[in-house]
Parts: C-alpha cells; sequence; structure tokens
C-alpha cells in the first residue's frame, strides 16, 4: 500500500459496492484515498480490489478515528450508506473525530430536507456539509457517475478537482456541478430517479405494445431497441433493453425476460418526487403513472382474480391481453417510436418544471440548462436528447416548459399523430399504457387555451360560494345558480 | 330568547357561513346551543337568524368564558374556523374554561395529524377531542350534512343524539356514523374530497367531449345531464350540472357558463389525498389526474401560449379543440354517459382503498361499506350509486377492489367498450380526458394477470443489481445481462 505513510486526499465510508466502487474510482484517478466500513471483511475485500485492479492508491482503516486522521485537511469524507438512520450514526461516528472546516459528504439517495437538518447540525461543530446526488448504479460509480453535490459551496470546492476527474466525462465537460445550497443536491437526484420511473414505464409500455398489440418475438424487440438506439432515443435505458432481450433463459428455451415476475421494486425517491409535484402545485402524471404501475404491479394475485372476473374483454386469459390481428407491423413500430419520443418529452417537461418550482420556492437558483449537461453522461438516464435539452434552456433560461420550446414544439407536433395511434390502439386492445396516456393528456391539457375548468368553476361556486372569475371582466363573483336555473325552468320557451 | 336563562345542551363557535348554518340546523332540531364568534358582528347576525327562522334556540355569546359556561356539563363544543392555526387559538380560549369531561368537536377539514396532536394535548386536561368532517357545503350544514366524526368515542356517544337528528337521513339511517380513532374522521373527510376532485374532473371532461366534440349546445347538455341524473348517474353533482347549464348569463347573451375563467381553485384536501396515496402505495390516478387539471387550468396564460406554439395540430386557435364532423350524437351522448360511470366505479375504487390503506396502517378498523352509506345523503358526491357501494361491501367486507365486486365487474364489462370508444375519440380528437384517461389505465391495468413490469425488473437488475424473482421457481435472482447479451451478439444464428 505505497499510501499507507502518506495523509490521504480524501476519505469514503460505506463498502458497499457503491462505496467500493467510487472509492477505487477515486483512487484510479490519482487521489489517495482512505476507506472504512464498520463490517471490516467490507474493508478487506476493498483492499483486495485495489490491489487487483492496478495498485490503487487506497489506504484501508478499521476504526473511525484512525480513518479520519488518515486524511488531509480540510478532511473531506464521503459516506454512502443507507438513507436515513445510518447516515446520522456514520456522521456521529466520524465527526468526533473531525475538526472545523472539515467536510461530510453524504452520496446516498437522503430524502432533502434530512440534509438540510444535517447541515445545521454539523455546522454547529464547524463542520462543513454536503448531500450528493450519485448516479449511474455500479458501474457508473466505478467509471464514471453523474454526480450532484449540493450544500456547503466551500465543501465542493475542497472536492472539486477530484469530483471533476471521477465524474462521467461529455463533450463539454465533467458530469458534475455545484448544484445549490441546502438539499438541492439530493432533491435534483430525487427528480432525476423521478424522471428515471418515467423513461422506464413509457419503455415498457412501448415493449408491451410492440409485443401484445404487434406480436414482436424477443428477438424482434432486441434488434428494434437496437436500432432505435441508433437514433434520436440514443440512451442509456433504450440500449440495455436491447441488451435484456437478447438474454437467454440458463437452462430453459426462449429468454430469460419472459421469466421474470413481473412485480416491480422501489425505493422512496419516486414516491417524494410525486409527493413533492403535488405539494408544489405540479402537474407531474407521467412521473406519477410510473409510480402507480410499480404499485399495481405488486399486487399480483390481486391483478390475477381480476383478470378472471374482468376477462369478458376479449382478451386472453392467460395474459390479460390480446395480440390483434391485420396490424401493420412496420407502420406500429415506427409509430411507437414516435410515441415513446413524444411521451418522454412531456415527462421530462413535468420533472424540470418540479425543480423550477423547488428551486423558486427555496431560492436555489438551479441552472436547467447546466442539469441536463451533467445527466448527459454517467447516470440512468443519460441520453443524447438531454444535450437538446440543454440546448433549449440555453436558449431560454425562463422557458414555461420544454414542449413549448421551439424545437421540441415542431417534433411533438410532427409525432402527435403517430401517438395518438399508438394510445388509440392500445386503448382499444385493452393493452394499458398509463405513462404514453398521461403524457398525451398532459400534452393535450397544457397546450388547451380553454379548459372546462369553467364548470367546475361554477359546481364550487354553487355548493360552496367559492366564486368564480370571468373572461370578460375582472373580479370576483357568486351567483345563486339553482334558484336562477328554476327561474329558467319556468320561462316560457327558454330550451325550444 | 327562550334558551337564556337554562344552560344549553351544545355550543358552536366559528360563524362563517358554515358554521351559522350548522348552528341553526341543531337549534332547529330543538337543541339548545350557544354560539360564539370572535368578531361579535357574527354573533348578532347568528342571533337574528335564530329568530327570523323560526325563534330557533340558539343563545348569542360574546366571550369565551360565558359561552362555555352556558352550556350543560359534559360539555360539547363544535368549532367551526379556518384549518390550521385558528383552530389551536380557539382550542386554547375555549379548554381554559373547560372541565375534564368537555369535549371540543373540531368541524374544519383539517390534516388528520393535527387532529391526533391536539388529542393528546387537550387529553392532558382531561378534554376529549372529535376531528369531525361535514360535508354539505352551507345548504347541507342547514339542512342535514355527512358527517364523519373521529376521535374520542365518549365525546360522540355525548352528542350521538344530537347528531343523528342533524345529519341528513336516507332510508337506511343518519347520513353519520363513529368512524373511529385518532384522526380518522378527518381522513375519510379528506378522501371524500379527493373523490369529489374525481367526480367533478370526470362531469367536466364528459362536458368537454360533448360539447367540443358532439358540438351540443348548453341548453342540449341541460337536458342531457338532467336525463343521466334519472338514472345510474343520479348524485347532486350531475344535478346541478344540468341546473348550471340552465343559467343565463345576466345582461349578456347565451349562458353564464361560458363567461366563467377557465381557472379551478382548490383547498388542500385533494393535494392531500394524492400525497396520502403514495405514501400508502396506493394507485389513486383519477384523484391525482383531477389534482393536475386544477393546477394546470391555473397556467391559464401558459397554456394560451402553448396553444399557439403548438396550434399545428387542427386544432381551432381559440378553443384550442375542434369539433368534429360525423359524429353520431345520440350514440356519442350514451358513450361518454357510459365512459362517465366507469371512470367513476374506477375512482372510488381507488378512494376506498386508499381509505384501507390507512385504516390497515393506523387500526382504524374503518367500516367500508358504512362509510359509503353516510356518504349517500348530505355531502357533495352523494349518490344513488354509493349504495351499490355500501351493499358490495356488505356482501364482502374484504373486497379487494370495488371493481371485482360481481355486479361492479359486470358493468364495467358491459361498458367498456363505449369507455374506450369515448377516449379513442378524445384522444383522436385533441381534448384531453385525463381523468377518464386515468382510470381505463387503471382498469386495464389492475385486471391484467401479466404486466411488463418484468422489463423494469431486469433493467434494475441490469443497472442496480437489485435482482429479480421467476414466474416459476421461488428466490431471488441477479444475472450479468450485459455479458450474457454480448455472447448472443457472438452466437452464431442466433438472430437471424
Amino acid at each position: 500500500m505505497e499510501a499507507s505513510t502518506a495523509l490521504s486526499r480524501i476519505g469514503l465510508a460505506g463498502l458497499a459496492v457503491m462505496g467500493q466502487n467510487l472509492a477505487l474510482n477515486i483512487a484510479d484517478k490519482g487521489f489517495p484515498i482512505s476507506v472504512y466500513n464498520r463490517t471490516t471483511s467490507k474493508v478487506d475485500e476493498t483492499i483486495d480490489r485495489a490491489h487487483q485492479e492496478g495498485n490503487l492508491p487506497l489506504l484501508g482503516q478499521y476504526n473511525p478515528r484512525d480513518f479520519v486522521l488518515s486524511i488531509q485537511r480540510p478532511r473531506s469524507v464521503i459516506i454512502l450508506v443507507k438513507a436515513g438512520a445510518p447516515v446520522d450514526q456514520t456522521i456521529a461516528a466520524l465527526s468526533d473525530h473531525m475538526e472545523p472546516g472539515d467536510a461530510i459528504i453524504d452520496g446516498g439517495n437522503e430524502w432533502y430536507e434530512n440534509t438540510e437538518r444535517r447541515i445545521k447540525e454539523v455546522n454547529e461543530k464547524g463542520i462543513l456539509y454536503l448531500g450528493m446526488g450519485v448516479s449511474g448504479g455500479e458501474e457508473g460509480a466505478r467509471n464514471g457517475p453523474s454526480l450532484m453535490p449540493g450544500g456547503s459551496h466551500q465543501a465542493y470546492l475542497n472536492v472539486q478537482d477530484i469530483l471533476h476527474k471521477v465524474a462521467a466525462q461529455v463533450e463539454d465537460g465533467p458530469c458534475v456541478t455545484y448544484i445549490g445550497e441546502g438539499g438541492s443536491g439530493n432533491f435534483v437526484k430525487m427528480v432525476h430517479n423521478g424522471i428515471e420511473y418515467g423513461d422506464m414505464q413509457l419503455i415498457s409500455e412501448a415493449y408491451d405494445v410492440l409485443k401484445n398489440v404487434g406480436g414482436l418475438s424477443n428477438s424482434e424487440l432486441a434488434e428494434i431497441f437496437a436500432e432505435w438506439n441508433r437514433g434520436e432515443l440514443e440512451s442509456f435505458l433504450v440500449e440495455i433493453t436491447a441488451d435484456i432481450f437478447k438474454v437467454k433463459d440458463d437452462g430453459g428455451d426462449g429468454e430469460l425476460v419472459d421469466k421474470i415476475l413481473d412485480k416491480t421494486g422501489m425505493k422512496g425517491t419516486g414516491k417524494w418526487t410525486v409527493q413533492q409535484a403535488a405539494e408544489l402545485s405540479v402537474a407531474a402524471p407521467t412521473i406519477a403513472a410510473s409510480l402507480d404501475c410499480r404499485y399495481l404491479s405488486g399486487l399480483k394475485e390481486e391483478r390475477e382474480n381480476a383478470a378472471k372476473a374482468l376477462k369478458e374483454a376479449g382478451l386472453k386469459e392467460e395474459t390479460g391481453s390480446v395480440v390483434m390481428t391485420g396490424v401493420d407491423k412496420k407502420r406500429l413500430i415506427d409509430d411507437v417510436r414516435q410515441a415513446l419520443y413524444a411521451s418522454k418529452i412531456c415527462s421530462y417537461a413535468q420533472g424540470m418544471n418540479l425543480l423550477r418550482a423547488k428551486s423558486n420556492e427555496k431560492g436555489w437558483n438551479l441552472n436547467m440548462g447546466e442539469l441536463a449537461r451533467i445527466w448527459k453522461g454517467g447516470c440512468i438516464i443519460r441520453a443524447v436528447f438531454l444535450d437538446r435539452i440543454k440546448q433549449a434552456y440555453v436558449r431560454n433560461p425562463n422557458l414555461a416548459s420544454l414542449v413549448v420550446d421551439p424545437d421540441f414544439a415542431r417534433e411533438m407536433v410532427q409525432r402527435q399523430a403517430a401517438w395518438r395511434r399508438v394510445v388509440g390502439l392500445a386503448i382499444s386492445a385493452g393493452i394499458s399504457t398509463p405513462g404514453m396516456c398521461a403524457s398525451l393528456s398532459y400534452f393535450d391539457t397544457y397546450r388547451r387555451s380553454r379548459l372546462p375548468a369553467n364548470l367546475v368553476q361554477a359546481q364550487r361556486d354553487l355548493f360552496g360560494a367559492h366564486t368564480y372569475e370571468r373572461i370578460d371582466r375582472p373580479g370576483a363573483f357568486h351567483t345563486e345558480w339553482t334558484k336562477l336555473a328554476r327561474k329558467t325552468d319556468a320561462g316560457v320557451g327558454a330550451f325550444n
């Protein structure tokens, strides 16, 4: 261990796979790092990997004190443990040995308010704090994640050189930027995950329609997704989807994907995104639909019973779906591609507007274009498409919604006929496409100058005297609706 | 004031219109009542009304002490002030003069956790507490609301005779029942309001489709809704909708509804319902869609800009919508009726399942059939339909979802073709029906034994090693997807 005599540049505590990989990534970029884990076998495991992966400058430590003292001042310690109480416990164990000016960087998927609480708590000891979203999974952590650090700007400056090297690299820089104050880094990562939920849901719907309406085989699906990955949909999630359809079931016939149980797990970030959207009066129906589908997927037994109770739709009982005959496969594939793309734009528009609403509430001054830029590489939603989002916000930092950016608006208009065909076909086939439907409803609601909300206001005024506004003159008005309706009833020839 | 010498049976503090009306309702049923309001002119106003409306036994009081002491022990005091801090202030002002065994009954739309906090706080003084949902608006409060009291059972028993008389009466009893412990009364009222949001949204979509796809006039709409109110859709909201279309614009030509600004206001209960659904892993997309539409309706200026930017859909620019030619009006009307009914069932299924999930979490032991029963009269969502919901839960108290109750299941299946036609037509016309879409997606997702969630699980396993289950054997599995996909790529003739 060549780094054992000198002090390390940085420390990392919490050596599950994500932590190990991020530590090795940092060491790999030439920054000597100390690592620590409460279960010490993980420390040995990490040391072994550092050795095997090229004698990387990594120093294992077996207690919090030695760990902290092995790092040069001002110290920066990344922690990667389970969100919630384990973070508080780790902070308590480490901060005892830290000094004013040192910094703790939480890399977990933490609820942003917990980070804001901890910023205050450790500040009492003079310790700086960052809540840093880390996306890219295990592979990203090792080879270049997208990093979303928020909190103390000084703590960020102390490690900026490291983060710039460690993050994924795209043509316009490393996939990291100082997000803003407080819990902004965690919040941005939360919304990233919400968008990720949406992307995965939309892709699964595309799969469902192609398979169950179009009758495509897994090998055809692998080809289609690989082809899509060479066009406007080029992205990590579309790329891995192509791969997934290729994997054979070991020992079985056919592909593994067909043997996987259709129950989706989740962590808390999608739920928080939906709750925050409601809190901030932002419509995020595509993201909400993806969360709902994860919940409904979990009710496997209930769904099987419902499929029996409601089977009269002409669906195949075993799948609850139907392969339609007479569908033009080639056109369906092209339509689904367009529907997926248009639905995705709406989902991102929702996520970006949620970020802006929170930024306004908290005074974070988030740079929307820069957020899109740091998602271009490293993270799960990385995609060519994000550069176009960046450009849209560079053109107009105050863009009301991605869907009215001139470029995206043109694309939406071009794709809407295909999009309407796909959703319409799925509806008649009994194949649910909740995400695509939610995106289309969102689009059709948002671009409508006159909604039927006038009726809702009239109802509210009738039963609750909530008053209403008029389109032709200012003021708040109340009407005795029922009395006046009776007058009309009594009127001669009012309706004939 | 004939009641001024004897003690009152009950008190009511907070004399805005709801409070006045509920107090007069109580007095009208023969229960002498003391009333109090901080702004004393409201007390005089209420006294005047009690006099005018038949010398009702109502005693005005001008300070908290006299008010409390004018009520017979154990005292029951209803408070009807704005939710939040005003409730705490009113409790503080009154409880100083109350004694152990007395009870406070908050009739506002309060967040249930505030009620649970207050139950603990006043219990320290021996005071009992109820959080009581009151629905029916001003008219209901005066003539018979639906009441949802939760908290201290003893406090409920102390006023049960009053509540039974004051509540709306339906053929199987008064629209009140002891809901359960803690904040259950407020929670049930919150979900009632969420369902109300859904109903209003669905009705506004029916209106939108009939007007903008079918080209119906306001007089035709008035006739149609009145006709619907004689069938399976018979309900307060459908009834008042018929009335609304009849009201002429005073001094203008045409109907008032067309002059109302399409921006919808809201209080907090819809938002809370959506957030609680997410919290409890319950899909409630129809209710969420109605909340989103209220949010989007508020963005009037943005929508007008978007209508211009995205106008190429062939829509009329001024309305962002299109009247379709060649639509069979009569069939469309019948289809929309069926779509509205089926969508409504799904929305109620979501609300009831949210209530059950919360009941399980909190141990409230909510009686679902009884909740449906007390909503049959008095409240905004009152409807003939609720008796059918009650019957479904009487048949099977553990019903997984309303949509699998044999009666409702049959109705859903019968109506699904019309439902699919309406939503499909709206989608091709560019008229958003987010609530109907959400209900249909919910239905098609819930009654599907096999969802494409298998792909989502494969993706999660690929990038996050989250593991997956299989359909054919137990266990948690992890696969090296990318490696195996490359192997397939290298295989001879794997995909040709």
